[in-house]
């Protein structure tokens, strides 16, 4: 389903939650388990799995289990498609506006010439 | 219901789908008009102003209606919220590093001194 569904899609959806971008900001400080990472939240357990299958499938955290505990790392390569469509969309602005300096540079000489 | 909603929320599940980032996009070279935006989108139009009524309603864009013409432009300051939220998490980031960094060098000055 990778055509239906894009990653830039599936980031912004996974970013569109408190719970997770919470559980994102925790792990910018380093690896947790899950059980740490549930702690802050009143939620049950599987419900807040839920919430880190998602985070994995995006590719935005990496999850390994070794016996009963759960590690979950932080994939900050993903936030690169953010920063790369951000980037994107400023250079939109840029050339729209290099287009309107240009209009206007030009205009005034036109008419300084006139 | 603004507090169930923090605009983050919104602001990054407006982002989440290709329409209407494509409309985003369009909108930073400049304003244009809901038929204009439109069109090249195989989309009925109630479809699309679905879309549209989102990205404004998440403060993304704005809409102007004159006579028959609704004319939208982009609202760039809504783009601070994910440039912000981007450079918390960088700053988490730095935060472990230097934390890493203490670590490994006051390791290598007590292990140099001893």
């Amino acid at each position: 389903m990778a055509q239906c569904s894009p990653p830039l899609d599936d980031v912004f959806q996974a970013l569109a939650h408190p719970t997770r971008r919470a559980v994102l900001s925790r792990l910018g400080t380093g690896p947790a388990s899950v059980g740490e990472l549930a702690t802050p939240f009143e939620m049950a357990l599987p419900s807040f799995m839920k919430h880190i299958h998602l985070l994995e499938d995006t590719g935005l955290i990496r999850t390994r289990k070794s016996g009963r505990v759960r590690t979950c790392t932080l994939e900050k390569g993903s936030f690169d498609l953010i920063e790369t469509w951000l980037d994107q969309q400023r250079s939109i602005w840029e050339g729209r506006t290099d287009r309107l300096e240009h209009f206007v540079t030009t205009t005034h000489e036109k008419e300084g010439s006139e």
